[in-house]
């Protein structure tokens, strides 16, 4: 089916001025323009690990596989520019299930003019595989990273928090356009929230040899974890949801305190920015609400 | 599994002079010297489809997924920066998995001077799955693609075809040292033969506008085809082998006939070059030996 499936592409691909020659041959050659590094993740995503296709269109589980990369280069502050795209295909309809797949990502491609400039496809007896390798462009700039956050800087977070997977999941739009727009300010250190607030908070404070405490009446809290909480034998509040939900795909800041009181008060993300706590010394995380005071908080998460 | 791993990784993969800022970010920062456009590759390979761990050890298998992305950057004429690795591992022992995969990729690393920049770990209730995609680099020289044959060039192939099943798929070098080499030839076309030289040879043709012809009598047969054809029950003889197996990871080129003689003559690479061909008008195939003459050949290989 390769062949076939790569001809459908070459129709079906808008042409991309940055994949010179186009594709098909062994190689994809990217335009590289600047003296910029390469900003490059990969990410797979399993069947029946991540997601359930009698659950969910292939056109989603595509937008999805694509969406989790781009919010790795947006952590970096980097803008993407071209994808390669590996598919290991249940041999049941294999080459209309890689059409969905990749129209699936089409409008996310078209919204970040993120090129799709190779990959790979092969059948098998088991579940869909698919890996996507994205790399992006830092414009000049530095990477923006986990590793620099430093004791009284502000903590921020973009949007709201818990229960993506009820939806979110699979329709939220990567922060690149803000983590681009945030460079413009004094940002120390940046990720994507992927594995849920507290545990990926606390690969961050790891990172920058220093501990962080969380205000908890300050975490902004989705109306989907609000949702889940109100269902009948619902085990976890809304918070719990928040703190430790995986997939939210918001950006976690590390900003100096008077950037961030600008930031707050300005708001000039299309998202709102809410500060949720701030870096101290000392390592490990400590949260603190009015009614129970400061205390020390376990990372929870979701743990490859 | 992935933090253990990670910081395993941190201690054991060599210091990279490419990868700013290590591993363990959202995403690897490759450092991009020159002006050079990005050649990139990605290739899966998947337990029961393309290996069986039981045969192979993990070591093998993880130096062929990356040797089998060297062999499309050697394709290109690009040099070998960088990699990404995904693993989807079975729950058993996925540690320690891992770990044999990535040791069975640091000899090919070291020699080519690749990073490991980065990739994904996940596990799930089947086999294993291994993702690679690797970049190289042109150092300012143009991309070799396999779409500039022309009628008249010569039809030039690096070592000997067939059998590569046996064992040699195992422990390939990928071309990259004699494709750079050859750039300093006037090399109208090249491809990696991944997949049976007749079928990618019918690649090559399409993909140039033109033919080819086979001299059958030339074509460079490995021992390891003669070895299967003598076993009992075969039903293939060592010609057929190497005209259909896959997997060789030879380099095929089309080069203008002088540069060809030239080639043949000096033989500049440490394997040797043999002319087996040459491209002519017209499209698809042909063959001739002394004992038949002149026919069409039918494509035959390894489909996807």
């Amino acid at each position: 089916m390769e062949q076939d499936f790569i001809n459908w592409l070459k129709e079906t691909l808008p042409i991309s001025d940055v994949c010179r020659g186009g594709i098909g041959d062994d190689a994809a050659v990217v335009e590289w323009t600047g003296r910029d590094d390469i900003v490059v993740t990969s990410d797979l995503l399993a069947e029946g690990t991540h997601f359930v296709l009698a659950d969910h269109s292939a056109e989603m589980v595509g937008r999805k596989a694509l969406a989790v990369n781009l919010s790795d280069l947006a952590a970096m502050g980097a803008r993407s520019v071209a994808v390669t795209v590996s598919l290991l295909l249940p041999r049941a309809d294999a080459a209309g299930l890689a059409k969905r797949i990749i129209k699936g990502m089409l409008p996310l491609c078209e919204h970040f003019r993120t090129a799709i400039v190779g990959g790979d496809t092969n059948t098998w007896d088991h579940g869909l595989v698919i890996n996507v390798t994205a790399f992006g462009q830092l414009e000049g700039k530095s990477p923006l990273t986990r590793s620099g956050a430093r004791p009284g800087d502000a903590l921020l977070v973009t949007g709201e928090l818990g229960g993506s997977l009820t939806g979110n999941h699979f329709v939220f739009v990567p922060r690149i356009d803000e983590a681009i727009q945030l460079r413009q300010f004094d940002v120390h250190a940046c990720m994507d929230i992927s594995d849920g607030l507290s545990l990926d908070l606390s690969r961050m404070v790891r990172a920058s040899g220093c501990g962080a405490e969380l205000d908890l009446d300050a975490v902004p809290i989705s109306p989907a974890a609000h949702g889940i909480s109100r269902q009948e034998g619902a085990q976890r509040t809304p918070l719990e949801h928040a703190l430790s939900d995986g997939e939210d795909f918001e950006l976690l800041l590390a900003v100096p305190k008077d950037v961030a009181e600008r930031l707050i008060d300005e708001q000039p993300l299309t998202v709102t920015l809410t500060r949720i706590g701030q870096f101290i010394e000392g390592e490990g995380l400590w949260c603190h609400d009015e009614s129970n005071g400061r205390r020390r908080l376990a990372p929870e998460g979701y743990e490859h």
